[in-house]
């Protein structure tokens, strides 16, 4: 249950309402966050809760959500959360393409890969500098130097970046660089790393896992928010199934379930998603015809030499005959790119 | 590996290729269906078969397709398959839409859903006469009191009629009202139904099945080719996942894979899919701008009243909306509709 | 609800109990099959159940099953369901073994496998003569000369003899030769082939689904009870998951749950269940361990050379020294072998 | 490719088999780990591998694995591991069982579980401190708290214990408490956590990932043994799959694949593999009749107000008999318990 209170309490105001919550028996939790005006309560108090709209000053009003993610739901929030990173607005009426490398792998191809993506109608630079790999001998990033190279690249473009962040090691260094620190698939339910993401204010792009329900992953957003860390992206990467043929199964209903659930905004990521560079072009249109509010979309200059997920990803000019491709059917769903 | 004869090939001309293949020891099977071009051949014979080519006469080519599905493939056909139901093309530029409520309930009531779904812009009428229940206690259908209703359908609006046809004892009394034969999830890989239907040379619409790879999907295409019946449309209509929230989980991607591998047309059934009206509308949208050639649309005028799959069933005005957002859609992908 | 009648019911007591129960304001459904004790009630009455087991006469007892399988659940039936097919007692203390090859390929071949499994112990022969293959181009089974093999094969060795009933059309020939008749994972869902078995009183053997739920599975096997049929072996064969090293992932946890909740034998087939002949010893003792009534094994002399699954078949000797084994594991589970 | 020196060799000779095998051209990676014998080489160099053999003192052999957990794998190490924990052999001929509650709750209910365990036959004591929970609302265990309970059992019973380390932060507190490290479901891809445990020499056990398939299972063990930590303990803790009716598919035949393809003991933990005790039992007697080294059994004296996982758990009177029940089937697959 959550108690939200007046737009712009002040800390006493906050302290008495902790005080008469408590009086009637409650367990507080709160308020955290950036506007610091909700105390989510629990417990067995027989209080009556209109007694607390009624008796608590500065309270504005109770709220009951119907699934357990709470702060995440739109029953606690009914219009769409939008928030900036940069210039870019993420989660309003203009749709986002953050576009670059799997992984960074040389300052020269990065920020040739970085202009391109720029000029093709690219709003955000991504790229990995600490990569998640099955085999230990595999290739694991630049790590701090890719880093540098991101942030040289931001300087050039004006771009903000996205990139990776691993483990609880590296949050400090990855946000001293990123704009927007990305959760990967496989750590969706790294719950202490999204506590630490949850009190850095950082925005995060939160992959949803690759065997996670949409229930779990606005569970994971949960972690985030309750933390006081709103500016949270959920991203879409394609599911585990039985199929083969396709890298993951990309659940692009998943959108729309998602975007009625929650009021955070919703990207795809169509690369991982399929894991076919000639399925990416489809799949993003496919996307934003669903109400996406963004993509995630690999680009790479020469596929084929690539260190990492090379065959999904899109050659620049390819990717910008996409992005012409996709500015039409953001129109067609009411929205810009 | 597959010998295809020059059009039209006489049958003394056929008559003689296949002795010559026997002569160099293929096993030969076909030619089938309605165009008896061509000969698939097997076996041991260690005959070069450039020497075919050059030495049997009437043949134009030979054709060694990359994947187990021969005839289905784009290597056996580079060109889309296009043909017409009535007056509707499938698989050419126009995309099409199929609506209906998912069982024929009673002649009054599917007559003015029939007109409403034409009035909104549908091109063909499905209605479910023969329904696969996983109850034996649940409401089976009308039979072939249903076919009949969606007969009077038809002539009232003009439109032609799809329906499922659900065993090999119905085969012939669908066939006999049924414009095309819907082949549904669960009998994806009946093989001997999939053998009657194309021997039977009306046009088919074979789901997917709802644990089918897309390679066993177009094996299952291949047996009605085989057969000699190419008027197939293949249609995914969401696979099983770990997911609950959505009924299945609709696989967009199997529209562009299935589009790349084979030369059949492709809808989506976004009502069974997803499970949940409110789901359909974008997941409408998703398909076409990822290129299917077709939807397939639950329409019912009062869902909560609905005998089967109201959930997920839109009412006749919602869908009317849809189909007008989905025409600029179509356009953005260089479609009509 | 089930309205069960007294043991030696007679037609006139049944006429009286069906007028009665009609009377009352209920659809009534049944009394089928072999025992014909059971009504299936439904509808919209408000009589109290209990003025039902005291006004009506002839009635032992009313049944509101927890699940939608009714006749199939133990709520309907407590005790164990149990029947013979020729000298086997199925669903008794004894395990049974069904073995032979996937396919009959071969007089000689089969009858020489016959003989070594039936030395080795196996208590019924199996062997495929209708074979669903996901291409038309495979070997599709000896069909009636496949029949007639197996019936030989029984002559010789005693043992009655299973195999797959693919389609409506066979039900008449499969079951003039079979003694049991075995539906196939991808038949589990035909409601009218399972309708017809039903009505047919022979006993069946049906494979889960490879994408069913358990609940869904029982459903099926409702189809072929409401018909009246109650000698029903349910089998696990493996469920379709993400893990592509095994063929299929068995699902072993089926066998408690599947008997928890239904009175009827349930059976493992480890072969199509892992598709490699290595995990069917240890798997095969698993099932047994966990409480399985019998297993479906296949074996085959020469595994490299076979038509059809050869790299999940055993060879003889190892079937043997397998069978061994499971005699210790069915003992320390109560049971013999 | 491994090149594996002579058992004793020392740090001069390592040194000079390294300098070699670098003027061969070979990127050289080790040796690490306890034994410090085994070099990973990579690279172009053209030299033929028997040469090494041949000209390069205190090599044993070469080793070319065919997949590509190298360490993991059956190619570098024929025999089984087998290590020790207090007094309690892992891997060994006897099979073992870890028990506990699934976290620790308190210390009265917990001091008195780990008595009933030992007294019933455990041989390990399990029970979770840190606790990975979907909702950051709900119980998250009681941390260094925990681990002191712990440890106080450990002490009274004189079994050695096993808790999960949920993140890096807590690696150096629960490696003072604990004898084995538990690297939960959703930590198996979490690869720098991986890394700092196959630096921490203290034994491991791995569950597989919900998703994961079994050759990813191995590559996460291969990140411990690549460290030098070769004590790692593989668990199959079931899979996600479609199936509702248990909360996951315990995937019993992955035991017979992991043995076979690597060297490490493989346990099971029927209880998250099922989320049903009723199914613990039946569950862990196949596992053990499939070949597993051991399991992990949850043991709550009062289910029903465990804050974590109540259905899932055994009461000890129960685990007592289940003990029993095991030593049979031990017997029968030839190993003790």
């Amino acid at each position: 249950m959550l108690v939200v209170m007046n737009p712009g309490v002040t800390d006493n105001e906050i302290n008495e309402v902790e005080k008469q919550l408590k009086g009637f028996g409650f367990s507080v939790h709160g308020p955290k966050g950036n506007n610091r005006r909700i105390f989510r309560i629990s417990g067995e108090s027989d209080v009556d809760t209109t007694i607390i709209e009624k008796t608590i000053p500065y309270v504005e009003k109770i709220v009951f959500p119907h699934y357990p993610f709470e702060l995440a739901s739109r029953d606690y929030q009914e219009e769409k959360t939008v928030f900036k990173v940069g210039d870019v607005e993420i989660g309003a009426q203009k749709t986002i393409i953050m576009a670059g490398p799997c992984a960074v792998e040389g300052r020269e191809s990065y920020l040739r890969t970085a202009k391109a993506v720029k000029e093709a109608g690219a709003h955000i630079l991504r790229g990995g500098a600490y990569k998640p790999r099955s085999s230990p001998y595999a290739f694991q990033g630049l790590e701090e130097e890719g880093l540098k190279i991101m942030a040289e690249a931001r300087e050039m473009t004006g771009l903000p970046i996205i990139t990776e962040v691993l483990d609880q090691y590296s949050v400090e260094i990855v946000a001293e660089y990123a704009d927007i620190l990305q959760v990967g698939t496989r750590n969706m339910q790294n719950f202490r790393l999204l506590k630490e993401l949850g009190q850095l204010r950082k925005p995060v792009l939160l992959k949803r896992g690759m065997s996670a329900t949409i229930e779990e992953w606005l569970m994971a957003a949960e972690y985030l928010l309750s933390e006081g860390n709103n500016k949270v992206i959920l991203c879409e990467r394609g599911i585990r199934t039985f199929e083969t043929y396709t890298r993951n199964t990309l659940d692009i209903s998943a959108v729309p379930v998602a975007k009625e659930l929650s009021h955070l905004p919703v990207f795809v990521d169509p690369s991982h998603g399929t894991g076919l560079w000639r399925c990416v072009p489809p799949m993003s249109m496919a996307a934003i015809a669903a109400g996406a509010d963004g993509l995630l979309i690999e680009v790479h200059p020469s596929p084929k030499e690539a260190l990492c997920d090379g065959p999904q990803s899109l050659m620049p000019d390819k990717f910008a005959q996409l992005v012409n491709s996709l500015k039409k059917v953001a129109e067609t769903v009411g929205r810009t790119l």
